[in-house]
């Protein structure tokens, strides 16, 4: 056998002198320092000097191995077991919540053996998983997608807004969208110009560590997403995560505010340049509000659906050197508009001031937002900008630029008016743009 | 007179009405809010309904004026005065450090009337406007630019870092180099990695409030950023900026982890996913260290400086729905690789794959950061990384976007060689991949 699980080379033959098998729990030592974890297959394979070890906290990593290293077998894999509760009493008299589930890690258990991601749980499988869920709400689950959130388009997006527009109008107290972190705050604040004026709470939730691992943040989030969801006083499109990476609490984002800004973290996803709406106290279940400017639930009689997208809008993230004929391929491409990612206030290099002229020339919409992330672009400090709102390039506030792509393209299948798309990128829909204090920007909170 | 420092319509009547000039204090009423400030041009003029107000604390508002606004004069705009102090009795016996200035706010000045941004500070100008320089050291400052950062490429790179390669060659205990916030990461990476094994400190410093703001943050930023050129026990390239509002310190970065993340705020500056080398206490000039792991000043014997860069490298930062035919576009326009920036641990959706495929056979190299900014790429967790590994992309570690885009057009300035170059990209050469810890990224500091 040439190859086992991955594996071939240097790691090939030190697994074989250990007699380990796949999910056998090792210690690898290299050097002086040493490692436990189970042992995973090898599923990149780019190197023959990599093992890769799933540790106690869930977590996979390959640890580079060298001529010293060791491997000794310190016990057998144990595999999670999951036993089933008895169904809950009764259900009656607590709020109805659906639950989406579109997939990513809080819906996916991964097999110990194969490393293969498992199928999105179903809704029968929700309350064996969370007990606790029985006694927030009368859940159901249903499944759209079983997707990696990388690969969702507009599409999705509109598929989602409808199926939640469809339940919100059939009188659910709360729904709560599974999904994975990826991409969670693009589409978190898709739904938030998709769907407005909504009477109840619309709660995304992922999840950093997959169900299996005993640091699995998959049943605090859900819980406490489905608890916001059904009792919670503010309605819209939020975010619920955990806020630190112990289980205390989680945070619930506005979601035209929220990013994710750690790859692996459990309290990955944060508000920028503004508080989160509220904290959920995981022990307690209790909601403690952080800002007081909500749409209260029920304050809306009716939920306003509008779906519809328009993918041609791009992304630009300006760097030294860009080069500007970019900026042409993408007018030559048909597209209708783009949001630039500009350095501090809202800037790009003068280079680009031609082809960004002949964008605004050939009816496209620019819209600046700023790499820093936090605080506001403003294009009346430097000639920079000066020169660049003459070009016709706008300047977008305090919008995130993920969030701006996706009004842009929101915006775009709303109308093909000019002015009137202008008028609404520079309109506060759902929360994207904050008011200006007339302090200046020294007091932001959040940052 | 239709037309005035570029106000037009209801807010020049507004101002009128007034018998308000540019410069006078000014107090501006709308609703029951008010807001005192020096009124100024309205450089850009979009709108007919906004007034420019500086604010005491230096920063400029565009204040939006509606049917019952109201200005009143309350004072004459007071011009700061510069009185030259006398010339330092002496400044021998302290250590030399030479000043490169490049442009940006740090030193620029505003024209309270024209709103026009003045030329850079003469090398003359240096101990007058910042007396206390000539305690720290004996200061030469030479003018290289005077440019907005966000018009510099890799040419300007070169050539700031063969001056500095000139002045540490020459003997100074320390470089600075002044520059404008905007790109500032950028060119400390590019300098990071054209100039190794440097003896002693080569300190990037910038304002974000110029000079003739009661809230500059320049005098004191040049001060400490001096200090460290003169004094640090370590060697290498780094950025200090203000570490919160107030003026009680800065903190040291490091060249390669460092990122511009506020438009406005004076502690803007972060190191990301790892703790500042140093702090740097502004009253007691004291140097506080905060990583040890440093280059000690003086164990490198000698400077080495490798100032080409190539410019045909990319920075792709990918969100939902993006058109994988701009990654063809890069092929064909003969660029030599990219750095995506990708979703979590580094995913693209799997539309993307078959142009990266191609872009790998057509001999790029294409590097994987995350978007998250935070954290560390793992492209062994779910099969999308795995996929990409497959296909070529070459995962980054915790490399920040910005840093990995600037390394490749150094690298591919260096080389030609398709294996040296993944090698280099691979093997942390500046401090921009961080040691990965066996326990696993939960542990993160200065997240």
């Amino acid at each position: 056998m040439q190859d086992y699980a991955g594996y071939k080379g240097q790691a090939l033959d030190l697994i074989r002198r250990a007699g380990a098998s796949i999910g056998d729990k090792v210690k690898l030592t290299r050097d002086r320092e040493s490692v436990e974890g189970l042992l995973m297959p090898r599923a990149a394979g780019r190197e023959d000097t990599q093992v890769v070890l799933k540790l106690s906290t869930g977590y996979n990593i390959g640890v580079k191995i060298a001529e010293d290293s060791r491997i000794e077998i310190v016990g057998a894999g144990a595999k999670p077991t999951l036993s089933k509760p008895p169904k809950p009493a009764s259900l009656k008299g607590l709020p109805q919540v659906t639950i989406f589930s579109t997939g990513g890690t809080i819906a996916s258990r991964v097999d110990y053996r194969t490393g293969a991601v498992e199928p999105a749980l179903t809704a029968e499988d929700l309350y064996s998983f969370v007990p606790e869920l029985a006694t927030e709400a009368d859940v159901r689950a249903k499944i759209l997608y079983s997707l990696f959130s990388e690969n969702f388009t507009p599409t999705h997006w509109r598929e989602i807004a409808e199926s939640v527009a469809s339940e919100v109008q059939s009188g659910v107290s709360g729904v709560v969208i599974a999904q994975g972190t990826d991409t969670l705050g693009y589409c978190a604040a898709a739904l938030s110009f998709a769907l407005q004026a909504s009477p109840v709470p619309i709660v995304f939730v992922a999840a950093q560590r997959s169900s299996d691992r005993p640091s699995s943040d998959a049943a605090t989030n859900l819980v406490g997403a489905v608890s916001v969801a059904a009792k919670a006083p503010f309605a819209g499109v939020f975010v619920a995560m955990h806020e630190w990476l112990s289980d205390e609490n989680l945070l619930v984002h506005k979601g035209t505010k929220v990013r994710k800004c750690h790859t692996s973290r459990r309290d990955a996803f944060r508000s920028i340049g503004t508080d989160p709406i509220a904290r959920f106290h995981i022990e307690t279940k209790r909601i403690e509000i952080l800002q007081k400017d909500y749409s209260a639930r029920g304050m809306s009689s009716r939920l306003v659906c509008n779906p519809d997208f328009d993918s041609r809008a791009a992304l630009l993230k300006f760097y030294p050197s860009m080069n500007p004929s970019v900026i042409d391929w993408y007018v030559n491409q048909g597209y209708r508009g783009f949001i630039l990612e500009g350095t501090g206030l809202g800037h790009v290099s003068a280079e680009c001031f031609p082809s960004l002229q002949r964008a605004v020339q050939k009816g496209m919409f620019v819209g600046m937002t700023s790499q820093c992330l936090w605080g506001r672009v403003n294009m009346n400090v430097y000639s920079t900008g000066v020169d660049l709102q003459k070009i016709g390039v706008h300047p977008l506030e305090d919008m995130l630029p993920e969030t701006a792509v996706v009004k842009l393209m929101w915006v775009l299948g709303q109308t093909d008016d000019r002015a009137k798309i202008e008028e609404m990128m520079h309109t506060n829909l759902a929360g994207e743009i904050s008011p200006r204090r007339l302090e200046g920007p020294e007091n932001d909170r959040a940052y």
